[in-house]
């Protein structure tokens, strides 16, 4: 394949420097269906990206796209704030209905502005504000956002150096595994909690991910999980999950915290949570936990309705009936492990390592430098492939949970090859 | 009127005590067009609110919409990061074309996600960077946004105790007429600055409203902006105009600023910039300000393309052909004015006083409980009319700019009958 | 004379650079005895700088020092932390009895450790405690000490940069007036409190000096200390008044606040509280607010009994019979302004301007430089004289309360003549 | 023994409740020699606290006395600031000779304010100021001071409450053995510094104690200390020493790193250094970090001339002819150690263990009530002791380095039968 150079000019003129992913894909993007991406020659990519998980059910979804044309075309009131509507209302129906009774959930809902940032903004204010204390605990690797509140508490140093002011009242604590499996779980955390001269601000909340996407496909093991929350229920701290990248059914269940057990007190949701890519999130705590004042946290595109159209959409078309979303999607992540242990297997010399569940998978490279060689490499062969990780050392896999299994099949012999021709 | 109370069991059993603008309008609202607004009974409303300045060319422009359906019918691509797509390619163009070039700008454009609030925390990290200095000068009343670092330079003392940290890092300064012509303007903020024994931190940036919305519609006067600018040239601080709410011609030109001829450092603009209520938002700034690392600052749905491509459709239709927009609306403004002026000279004793400029104007009563009545009542009446102010004691009226005459007649009139009818 | 460079070998070779002092008085000192200083030379010069304040009644005063030679002779305890200990018994009892029941004052006394800088930690720490907000108002061209919470109410922007963290949880006010008159007194201050939207964080206290000795000798009016009291009182802050400097009888009563009538809710003492030059300090505090936990503020040096006992006597000495030194100083007072006016009147070019009460005195000249030559050439001449003010271009004139009529009348005329042989 | 309840009325009516030593000790005293200190009744007690560690060389030391009687009777300057003095050169000359030099450190001294908590402050601004950052590392149980610079790496959560802000900019790292041999040696640390995505604020330096004092007599180990320095070298963060309580002899040497073979970058001081419980402490720091700018910390007490001279006094009388004073020291200590091993061997059920070096020992208990009742049995039979730890489980020994075999031996009996007759 030749690539040929694309008339970028008004981005490289125009758009600011701190444009990133249109640099790893030199192409101009103009249309998209499901899990195929096509510039503006026509040329097509599968996409193993998928808007980094914000299109769990592929791009321009038929039947998402027909609820929010019908929806446009009947002049349904697309900008609310915070008023109540008829497309809101059937959101939060469907939401209490197929997502949160049948998990025994009865949290709060709240719209909290239509980005991740601003979910993780909602809820360390919240917990701070029901516990009196400024301190949160998160974990090494962690991404929560680029808003300073959700970025004192993420751990990337670029990131962090651009907020420009320290970072406080946040402290890292070891992620899973982080130490290698040298160190009990939690022997760290809870000896600071319960020692009176730690020196550790006590914490208001513990935010975490089940598995840290952009940390490198850091994938906490269940009983992790549960200890944490057990940790959090002893040491009177809010447990909030992180779920934008991994919740809407990215690692199997609707929330990834479900195979753990564990119900935590607040959960973040965005990305996929709109269906159809459309800016959209939500904040759910426990009812107990809902002391905000009317209006407190604001924000002016909390009533996007489209996208509540295309969320309600999404919800009926593919969680309403239980269980079967799930089941494909573990079975598709089967058939990309399998792939993942063959290419792990060829390539002994390059410490390659994969882990992930579900439809979320990382393929881990000992030099950084072959993963983002492998990226450019799939590019070229028409495969959409970003990399993760403090050093970008993880090529991460997150087709759309709609993809057939051919379609997942070409895109995995596609990585081995591109695995293959950068050895 | 009667009005039957709404069935909002949803609303109130799921959904956040934080919820605000549906307990002033207790209504389901369903569809609009322009400038009426129908609830879920087919009741109609006037809209004076136009979604907080995010509508101001109406509820669902039929050019607008027909672009937008037009592109989601061919399924043109939705969610890009910030991939380069066409529609971002057209919108960049378009911008540069109609709003930048014609204004003598030469200013970068970033997209920090689809929110105001995102907007501001990137002008304030990029200051800070810029200027290696944590501290912002904002003003009295401002209002920039509810993530901890917009919220930091935000007046409202509700909603910052709502952050549950200290917000540190900025220093209010009286906005214009603060303190009632009283003060020669700048002297104490100039005194702080040339003093070395002040205890000011030395600013990176100033960040201000040229009109503040929700502070009070509290109108800059140009030649209080031009001190301004003229202050942070000669004070090394860089000058952030937040035209979230102003910007897109609320005020007559297509930049707030435009009238006291300055031109800021950095510009935020969201709300109206996507044309049609979507969420879209951007930093503009000097281009010897870009000094961002690729990817410093992110956010997954900054690639909205539905919002460029109604965002371009904007710019082709309304200000493209020069002036026109800008004329129309000052004739409008001239149109509410007049009618303010009435209500004033009818009621002396309510203390009564208006201030605005193009489509935003405020009536300040001097019982903050007026303010509020005549909004409940305009409402039974069927207007949409908000109040602001940090007691809100002003109501605020932001019509959409597409208003026709008649239009802004009769919910002048009801505003007027809503005034005597709270008396 | 002729100035021969001091061996100060060790100074240069081996002390940090942070040395100031000994910069601007290139000597080395051996003894002292009253107003007068001895350099190793045997060189005599006459002392109106009083260690910033340290010595109100003179170097190596005889009463003091048979106190205190009698204790170390008799192996009184010189150390003893908060321990109980006889001397300070009656250090406490006479200070109660002499100082706080004349005046009316019921306050606690708390020993910080022996530092300024450590009583006026303690004054924050106190007030942030019982009123549980973060927030302290300053003013401009406060001094207040060096360690961080104290620095961060200081204004001096060369010593707040040595702090190396931002400095926050502060916000200065304009001192009294500091914009010449041309505003009304706390007109800005009480607006930001009765504003809910001024985006002033509500402050637990305001701590003020009644007169800035660092700052340049800035006096503040009894009425505006009375309206600041006042202020305070109707705002629910805590007023401290740092009387490090100014207390002890500097300004004529031994407190400073005493003349404007009002009594503080928090003071803090140290510098001539000792009496001898020896290192103590107190912090002061209405008993209601004495909600300090045993031991929430401690220090090695809290128990220097030595200090107790020549505080002890000095306040036998000089404060045990009424009014007789405060009448005194006032007198000395009456003198040095005597001369200062003339020197004004003679070198009205210079822009010569003076402020003062009691024994504290300033002579502001137009051109810093200026200020600094005349200390320099007073040092000549035999006269102990330093700058103050945020660019040092105040002539601070500190001498001992103890000093004779003789003794001030021959500074003041060493000081003319170096106005005069500066010009 | 019958306690006669003291006089202490003016300390519980007018002294702040912070008072906290007075508790544990209902006695007044009023005189001291050597290791003996007296009540106003003449109840004599043997003193195993020596002031926190203030009283290396006993009370009133004759020696020490002499010098200091024979200053102030010849009217030595006593209060200087930084100005050059014949008592300070004295000091510097000794220092370097008898100190600096044999151990071979080109250290620069600084004077920044004679407590223990404003050397801190100064060694943590310099040390943020060379390195252009904020954040500073602490350990567990670490005790800095109590200024909010010092407080912020304090581990004490009661202390750490008191600063009614949140304490920020530092980081607690668990010290030698925290983990209890569970965790390699700054596993954890280096992990969190070699990945950029750990979210830990690139540290400006890390500060630390070698045996925490007020943390419970926590003993690093020489290696454990020698990795500290290792890893602060490779990572480029600056070591500080705080010395102030381990310092000047405690530990057996001068410094108590010199046993791990370490030079600090920056090493504070202050206790024992001016040898007589005079108030006094020292910032020392390698010169190439001698970036200060004159004055930009000061304090009015750095330069306190008799504490000089006790100083001068005891490095002259102890330090001068090499290693004579260690030795003492390390023979005393095994004369400690010998009963604490007895002890803790007679009482298996009460799981007391015993740590120390020098003469600093510390005997825990596993019933944080059974080292206070040890405590408050040895007051009534005559000794004084403190507890430590953060639930003030360890019974701490601290007697004078003077102190003779028999005192010590009668000390330690009583310790033994304090412990019995608590059983």
């Amino acid at each position: 394949m030749t690539i040929t150079p694309p008339a970028t000019s008004v981005f490289e003129t125009l758009e600011s420097e701190v444009r990133s992913y249109c640099r790893g894909w030199p192409a101009v993007f103009d249309r998209a269906q499901g899990s195929r991406v096509f510039n503006e020659d026509g040329h097509e990519y599968l996409d193993f990206f998928s808007g980094a998980g914000a299109l769990n059910y592929g791009h321009n979804n038929p039947v998402l796209k027909r609820a929010l044309l019908d929806y446009l075309e009947r002049d349904g009131i697309t900008h609310s704030l915070d008023m109540s509507t008829t497309a809101k209302r059937a959101f939060l129906e469907r939401f209490q209905d197929v997502v949160l009774r049948p998990r025994g959930m009865d949290h709060k809902v709240m719209f909290p502005g239509p980005t991740g940032t601003n979910a993780v903004e909602a809820a360390l204010k919240l917990a701070r504000k029901v516990k009196g204390r400024e301190s949160v605990v998160s974990f090494t690797n962690a991404f929560h956002g680029m808003s300073l509140g959700a970025l004192a508490v993420t751990g990337n140093s670029m990131k962090r150096a651009g907020a420009g002011v320290p970072l406080v009242h946040g402290t890292p604590m070891p992620f899973d595994n982080y130490l290698d499996g040298r160190v009990p779980d939690f022997l760290w955390f809870e000896r600071l909690l319960e020692d009176q001269g730690s020196g550790l601000n006590q914490p208001a909340a513990v935010i975490v991910e089940t598995i840290q996407g952009e940390g490198g496909i850091n994938v906490a093991r269940p009983e992790w999980l549960r200890g944490l929350a057990d940790l959090c229920r002893r040491r009177d701290m809010l447990l909030i999950v992180d779920d934008i990248q991994m919740g809407c059914g990215r690692t199997g269940p609707f929330f990834s915290f479900e195979e753990a057990g564990i119900v935590p007190d607040i959960v973040t949701l965005s990305k996929s949570i709109g269906g159809y890519g459309m800016p959209m999130s939500l904040t759910l705590f426990r009812p107990e936990l809902d002391i905000w004042e009317p209006g407190e946290h604001n924000g002016t595109f909390r009533g996007h309705n489209p996208a509540f159209v295309t969320a309600t959409a999404a919800l009926d078309t593919y969680w309403a009936d239980g269980a079967s979303m799930e089941k494909q999607t573990l079975k598709r992540g089967e058939q990309a492990e399998a792939v993942l242990r063959e290419i792990c297997a060829e390539h002994p010399r390059s410490g390659a390592r994969y882990r992930g569940r579900g439809l979320v998978w990382g393929l881990e490279f000992t030099d950084p430098g072959r993963a983002s060689r492998v990226c450019a490499r799939a590019f070229e062969l028409g495969l959409l492939l970003e990399t993760s990780g403090p050093r970008g050392e993880v090529v991460k896999l997150l087709p759309a949970l709609t993809i057939t299994p051919e379609e997942l099949d070409e895109g995995l012999r596609t990585l081995a090859r591109s695995v293959r021709e950068t050895a």
